[in-house]
């Protein structure tokens, strides 16, 4: 299938499914789950939610009011990936029910800026690799929840690695990368 | 984290998880994202659901009372992994439904099974690659799951692959595998 126009009503229907997937995937699971990791330096799915929280906090909609308020003249803040390491730890259950208050305020903080389809082409700078426009700011909002859906499926998977014995050579999901 | 030794109970936990998961994020969904794919001959979210309830038809549940059965003495019968695509077409809703149903009574069989750790050594014979156990046959039930949920999520993404423009070095999950 060709790859469409980005269009913001079509984006914010699937941001709006990520926190009621993670809740109905994880908030039940027990600690064997949500603690497993891939290994030294890799993060289990709990992380990967407090991940998702700082996003909301410092980068999707921020960035967002960033390019309106300055186009290209100012790039935005660094992202810093590695800050849900440095919090509290706090329980699932705490770090889904933030989530999914965060991501709201988010979805109503985008419908209020009423954005409208030429201000996706509106230009913002990034910090490292210069020129982007908000709708590709908005598409990679979308991109990352999928890329950390599909981590935590994989540090799930690598759990049984070898548990799965020769049907290893058919899943690629717990093969290394 | 090293791989553990597998224990029926916890991969319930999660086998239990799955249909709850798929609902949230796809039940609600516009066909712009049900529909779309990663081109000629691959499957679009739909799809994989059909694809899951095959396996509850014919895999999981059915290979596990073939290991009981017969142990290693005859092989089980192939299974097919394109069935859903021959099916007569049907909604997301009738989907989630009939999968959500028929995971809710291989579960409900399994528990009736009664297995006890050393079932899990019990030894099958797989069409193709020969010697398996239960417990392996198990493993795979949960890693299929989880490998079929990062495809969803990688299926979804690759819709944005053009969207997310210079992100993209940064979202594996967008570029060619």
């Amino acid at each position: 299938m060709a790859h469409p126009t980005f269009v913001l009503a079509e984006a914010t229907t699937l941001l709006d499914r990520t926190p009621p997937l993670l809740d109905a995937w994880l908030r039940p699971l027990p600690s064997c789950w949500l603690a497993c990791d891939e290994g030294p330096q890799t993060w289990n799915a709990t992380v990967v939610v407090g991940h998702l929280i700082e996003g909301e906090l410092t980068d999707w909609v921020p960035r967002t009011r960033h390019i309106l308020a300055h186009g290209d003249g100012v790039p935005f803040l660094p992202f810093d990936r590695f800050t849900q390491l440095r919090r509290p730890e706090r329980t699932i259950d705490e770090l889904l029910d933030e989530f999914a208050r965060l991501r709201r305020q988010s979805l109503a903080d985008l419908r209020a800026l009423d954005l409208q389809p030429g201000d996706l082409e509106r230009r913002g700078r990034h910090p490292e690799f210069g020129p982007v426009t908000l709708g590709q700011h908005l598409a990679t909002w979308v991109a990352h929840d999928l890329t950390h859906i599909a981590q935590i499926a994989r540090v799930l998977a690598h759990r049984y690695a070898d548990a799965v014995g020769p049907w290893r050579q058919y899943l690629r999901i717990v093969q290394p990368r």
